[in-house]
């Protein structure tokens, strides 16, 4: 595949493939303080649909539709006195093979992380993320926390760390498979399949202390159904809304008025605001992989063409742990 | 009209006037610690249409449909060494002219809470919601908070405290009366009649700044409107949703989605809870009112018949201020 970019073909809409589209690219010119890099890996996450529909993000390619992700590179060249040829460097960057980044807000990946993929999974914004939101939801040992998408990237190692922690984590997931792997490889004491009748009563049955704390990554009919069982004083930790992302409905939650009957605080959060909290993350979660509490999955999908397929395959809710793109 | 008192017609439904009836009670006879009192005052509160729907409430008697709530009365026989005749108390009794009480549940009203009936309102639960909620919220100064109801019970003691303490208090209300009112009365730098078409835009262009805090207290529409113009951070403190009680149907939101993407709090809370407070919240209420920044209004309707009619009434957002039965 010759070199360009994905963007967005228009803005606003659903995304379906046809959202998508393959721009041809010359190869740039590096520029001081720049680098020249091939693209490796590139990390595949749900909430960039928001910025794909609204061309709004964080980055300001963006405003031109242009996709931009997390991504793990090769510097090819380097017009910068950080970076030398051959460096694997990770930062946001484009969809594309070979593409020219500002320096400044690229860095090396770690040699400790091995491979260089756990930087855009469970030692990068997934595994923060994860241990983030259990920080904030500060837990006390024995309780009950519930935790949507549990075989996701940020669910299961919100699940293994939760249970290494004494927390009894009951996980929701879509499937048996998935909910068999949460089990069994992610230290869940139980996982219940949303695609099963009677979400609330199984959940119910599963929860029989209730959910101290919801850690949720999805919302719509999982959020509902978990707030029918939190205890008094619970805490909704929200840091994902998967299932809305791509869908301008509204959100309709029966047992909202449980937020205000139990007493709930439900907070919204956003992992790049608590950077002071990585060096302690990072030691935890590379711990507990050292220990075996902590196992990191990976989904890789070849071939830059393959990604906006994937993205949406990764959204539908096919797949387990991180889903990444190789270049 | 004889002694006896209101009770639900049948568990579960919606209220309407036929949900309420009127049974006819001997004087009762009065045990060992327990009083006799006749009742003055009742409080009607948004919070018990859930106990009247569902029988379930703090007190045992709404097991059997029969409605309690908060009221003022004068003792009239005592077998409780705690209390003479005469005394003016306060507690949770029945709907009835009439009654015995347990001596323990109840109180003698303060002198200084005069009239009696402010031990319903701002010097009751009302006030001290008011001031809890506001408390909880961790206002700084400068900050624009938006208050829902801003001319009932709780929203119109908000805007008063707020106000008095150096916030920008911005109210939502139903009908031009009463959004004049909020503004005259109450310190409301402006207030936004919920009942005319675009209620988002017209909140925006009242909240240049967006809101810091939220004050809720009815849910809907209004809070989806809120939930618009939340700044980043923001504290929503949930302390009513008094237009989903008499009502079955899912909390549909909109802009639910902005709680994550503005990285929210939002925190139910339960007045209560937080009696370690009182202290302090009443002697900041009683100074806001001798020094005139706080004003406190009622809407008294005559007779123990007319309670379910004024309590559906006030359910459907008429009158202004808090709403009591005089007996």
């Amino acid at each position: 595949m010759e070199n360009g970019f994905w963007r967005m073909a228009k803005n606003g809409g659903v995304l379906t493939p046809s959202a998508f589209c393959f721009e041809r690219a010359a190869t740039p010119e590096v520029q001081v303080n720049q680098l020249l890099i091939r693209t490796r890996h590139i990390s595949l996450d749900p909430y960039l649909a928001r910025a794909m529909r609204t061309w709004q993000g964080e980055v300001p390619g963006w405003k031109e539709g242009i996709i931009h992700g997390r991504i793990v590179g090769e510097v090819l060249q380097s017009n910068s006195p950080d970076f030398s040829i051959g460096d694997i460097i990770t930062g946001v960057g484009r969809w594309q093979t070979v593409q020219t980044v500002d320096a400044h807000t690229f860095r090396i990946v770690p040699d400790w992380m091995h491979p260089a993929t756990t930087i855009l999974g469970v030692f990068g914004a997934s595994g923060l993320t994860a241990w983030t939101g259990l920080h904030l939801a500060q837990p006390i040992n024995g309780e009950t926390i519930l935790v949507s998408a549990a075989t996701g990237p940020v669910g299961s190692v919100v699940g293994q760390i939760a249970r290494a922690r004494g927390l009894h984590p009951v996980g929701i997931a879509g499937g048996p498979e998935k909910c068999r792997h949460a089990t069994e490889a992610y230290s869940f004491v139980a996982c219940i399949d949303y695609r099963e009748p009677d979400l609330e009563a199984r959940l119910g049955a599963a929860l029989p202390d209730g959910a101290d704390i919801v850690f949720e990554n999805v919302g719509g009919t999982l959020l509902d159904a978990a707030l029918c069982h939190v205890n008094h004083h619970a805490r909704v930790m929200l840091c994902g809304l998967a299932s809305h992302y791509n869908d301008d409905t509204p959100l309709s939650l029966h047992n909202f008025r449980q937020l205000l009957y139990r007493a709930v605080t439900l907070r919204g959060f956003i992992t790049a605001e608590h950077a002071n909290l990585y060096t302690e993350a990072l030691a935890e979660l590379r711990q507990r992989m050292d220990n075996g509490q902590l196992v990191h999955d990976e989904t890789i999908i070849d071939g830059i063409e393959n990604a906006p397929k994937a993205y949406l395959d990764m959204l539908s809710g096919t797949g387990l742990g991180k889903r990444i793109i190789r270049v």
